[in-house]
């Protein structure tokens, strides 16, 4: 007990404030008029939330059985430790600053919902201006769910080096400062990429380019594994964790996309179609593409290739036609494909291709919102390039170059922040013997087997 | 690059050649009376269909922890990759091949909902003629779950030997020969089956029956593995896999069964009971049933007999009450128990026991919703054999005998046309070596623990 | 087969009479008026109910990790085996005695429901008195759902010694003479607790304190592993596997507590909300906590905590505001975190910390209801302690002290009984070897593995 040190403690020591905090917030009674509730569209949200929930655990088997077996838990963990730190911090003030009263377009004031007070009682417009057919409380969890799940995607560019406290720390900060800022900007009516007329469905933007160039950002801060020095190939620790990743990644994001419909109606139907038909789409052409150039198909492609057409998809599936989610799916998969191809031929180490997957994924699917969108799916949305409306393309343009400079100046200041606080990296050797057992004290299975077995 | 064939660019070449002609389909409105919609029926199926794709990754599990651990990938991929294939395959043609305008009753017109056109304005009637509550578009959606998991079942009997491309092209005759005419003569309106008076709730035909035979006939074509001639006896590579792969096709079958009320209601409720109750039964029988011959009683075997249980109980859901549904789940698994054991003193390699399993499962499912359908259950239903309706039974049994004959001849006219063009199978060398690391270049977790440890 | 004893044909001979004698049970028409369903609730309990059940697999990889890997499938089929046993005897008895006509209050009637007969036509009311939005067939099998995980809960505490004959056995008493006790005291509009004035929202008593007595109990009169006894250390099998069964847990809890309030409104909301800030607080806790005790930061730490946090909120999910469930959880983690410290020190072989996490967490949530619920957040429950009214803590106190000693004295007797006709632990030899392979003869992956690399 006796090395325990200040900066060891103050993480308890500030959850202990907070819940204690947490006792004195008077509950609010509802005052929405309930006959405003459908009561259909509270149980699709319902689930749509635990199954966006879901792709937390499924990221962490993706990511997890790509890593070396050595830093299996230590990459996993941190998957699944962003829902515990973003879901206090969402209720503490993390919905405030996303969906709180704007502040200029730019960010919600962090005390309309301060501990989620006026969440239960409270009732907003959504973007289209049309009241909510759920409780702002279900609308909040929904968003939370997002929220959780983006600081998590950051973490397959910083793999197997970040020490886990400057981890920590890293998901409050994002959350604080990245994240609420775009949520607001994208989907309070108020937000200035709202008011600019950016469309994006389920968060191109929000969720995929800003982890996409934050990932950038902490590899380039972090620098390279001692294995991506010495061009060292680890195989992947499991490809049944990436396989069973990659269903609950897909199973989970039919309710990230058609879920953002808000509604249990046809919107909601159209994007699960589109969703589903771009990750079989994207799967088939990752696969095929490796063939053609000269590699074996192989389920690991397979299942980037399908979580690629799931990120380019997600601004999209509310705003386009079926037919065309073939093509938006098929397509990104090869940008990226590409993208990951160069990626390995630089000395860029971002360990498990966030940027080519989800940040230019992202992109893709923000452009290809702004060809394919067509009002004859969504009455409420746009119609992009290929109907005549050149300026839509031309603001979602706009939209992605603005958010993937945020995202990444802020994120990388961020990273640059942290290292002067705490180190960044765990240290040459703990590298070398693996975080699972230097950071956490544990071991994946397979060390076990192998001592054992030797 | 040089090694590249024109074969083997030709997937690549198709599936662009699909992407891009799909850009020019024209987006059809929503012309249906969305006053004929229910909000929570939508909410339903579409968590349903999100239930059904869900089953696909645990088909993979199901069968991957079965097989030896060199061939662990190569299994739980094709599974899988079926959800890609399939899914752009179903908006090009096959919908419409299952439910477009009746050609005679055996084959729905391919022109109809060609790209998906005239699927979201479209409205068709059920079964019975009465009017979905759903949007065409998620009918499609769910269906579409079915028509990806079928050929994902046949994987089990051709595992270990198969080559990759072969299987491919079997997903594709498979869904358009064998499939595609099943779903329209069971469930389309005018479906030759359906008008014969023929009731399969959830796929007894369509979906186990037809997997089952094309097995067998995968199985004769492709012949045995050379440790099934040799008698080696390969322990399971992960039990546990096929424990999560168990609970998640149980867990999805909820949506398989129940969804295929296309309605959230009292129907919808009594075959989510019938599910789980036959479920239950069977994975004890089978265990149970072990012991009885003399074998320990295994996790293996609670999880095959379960799922022979929600095999058997598929085509009757609807259409039976709970009590007898222990019946049916109990009986089918001493059934399914007794033919593998048969299957194993034989020559047969049927490797994971599709044909036994989903063949004689279905077989016996169609006949007990002969037996023990009723109209106090389902009024829209028929009356079986105990309640006095001979005639139905014997419609019962004559539908198998023709699912039977069909899905098996043609199957086996595939697998053999496929021999034509493809070498079908491994060689023996790739075959020792495992099909993971020589179709696919992948490695199982245990061989590189094993390489460390040695 | 000239083994096979009578005992061990006696459960399939058992299970074959129930099968048969099930054939014979009419079914009965629904006679509700189905105009006082709500469809939308319908589909919400439809997924509740098959959230609920995928927590049996989670719960099988959450404790079949923690264990030696020696014992990881008899572990794991445990949790499953369950969900046959008691699907099975539900329908037989299960539910009638707890929810069938109150005798006395303290169980339900037989005969009532017996064979599952008067559950399609029924219709009963809630605690509340108010009427059911579902059909009774929906109760029942979403009342099915947490009667499953119960005695599957009792597994981590006599996991690595119990005979799998045994552990059959049990599940059938203790759902029989502990569990529908329970149930009925508490859920039934007649239950003796419910008149008491006592409120469990989704199980803290039911489910999670008598699961907790049940699992000191088993451990007291099982005995100590030998490797408790000489204090060897076994590493988890497999740390991946408790983090996926903690996402499915965490999943499954959204329908556990938020499908506890029956009905697809802001009070299922509410749930839900609390649900999810409580685990994640509590997850964070335990960690943290951790860490002031000089320990590293833990993967295992973080999901043991979580899902303390989901027993600890189990009782108060739908009657506290969403703020102080995050002291809630905070706060159960600490105290669990503490008592499996001083379990650690002492003798007992609790193996998973089923009583320290389960019964004290399920406790300090009846207590943690007494204080914090409020008739702000639910105009149908109590006010607690912190809102004045001190009467309503001390009957969830009393309550608590109640089910704590009838659930321990009771399970003590079922396990004493069973050890009079059954050896209830396995030999020191099958302990030594594992119970995977001398009770089931079966092997984890890990062992096939050493034995090729060896």
């Amino acid at each position: 007990m006796s090395k325990v040190t200040i900066k060891q403690v103050a993480p308890f020591v500030l959850l202990s404030l907070i819940a204690i905090a947490a006792i004195f917030v008077k509950s609010d009674a509802p005052t929405t008029d309930p006959s405003t509730y459908s009561a259909a569209d509270i149980t699709w949200i319902l689930v749509s939330s635990a199954l966006v929930f879901l792709m937390t655990p499924g990221l962490a088997f993706f990511y997890g059985g790509m890593v070396d077996r050595k830093n299996v838990i230590s990459t996993m963990m941190k998957s699944l430790v962003a829902a515990g730190i973003v879901s206090v911090l969402w209720v503490v003030v993390g919905f405030s600053l996303c969906f709180g009263d704007s502040i200029g377009g730019f960010i919600g004031n962090p005390s309309t919902f301060l501990f989620f007070k006026n969440v239960v009682s409270g009732a907003p417009a959504l973007q289209g201006g049309a009241p909510l057919t759920i409780p702002l409380l279900l609308f909040s969890v929904f968003q939370l769910m997002f929220a959780i799940i983006t600081p998590g995607l950051v973490v397959g560019a910083v793999a197997e080096r970040i020490r886990f406290t400057a981890y920590v720390l890293f998901v409050v900060l994002f959350s604080l400062l990245v994240y609420a800022p775009l949520a607001h900007w994208s989907w309070h009516p108020n937000g200035f990429l709202a008011k600019m007329g950016v469309f994006d469905f389920a968060g191109g933007t929000v969720v995929h380019i800003s982890a996409g160039c934050a990932a950038l950002a902490g590899a380039l801060v972090l620098k390279r594994r001692h294995t991506h020095i010495e061009h060292r190939e680890i195989p992947p620790a499991n490809v049944p964790y990436v396989l069973i990743g990659t269903g609950l990644l897909w199973f989970g994001w039919f309710g990230f996309n058609a879920g953002s419909a808000l509604s249990a109606g046809p919107l909601a139907v159209s994007a699960f179609a589109t969703t589903n038909t771009a990750a079989g789409a994207a799967g088939l052409s990752w696969m095929f593409f490796d063939v053609v150039r000269g590699k074996k198909p192989s389920a690991l492609g397979f299942c980037i290739g399908a979580v690629v057409g799931l990120v380019a998809i997600t601004p999209a599936a509310g705003f386009v036609a079926i037919p065309q989610s073939i093509f938006i799916g098929a397509f990104a998969a090869i940008v990226s494909n590409v993208a990951v191809y160069y990626k390995q031929k630089s000395t860029l180490d971002d360990a498990l291709d966030v940027f080519p997957c989800h940040g230019i994924g992202g992109m893709v699917g923000m452009l290809m919102t702004g060809l394919f969108a067509t009002k004859t799916v969504n009455p409420a949305g746009p119609d992009g390039l290929l109907y005549g409306n050149s300026a839509f393309f031309f603001i979602q343009l706009k939209a992605m170059l603005i958010v993937v400079a945020f995202s990444f100046v802020v994120s990388f200041a961020i990273f640059k922040f942290i290292g002067l606080i705490l180190p960044l990296r765990v240290s040459k050797e703990e590298e070398a013997e693996g975080l699972d057992a230097t950071q956490h004290n544990e071991e994946y299975a397979g060390k076990n087997i192998a001592l054992v077995a030797s």
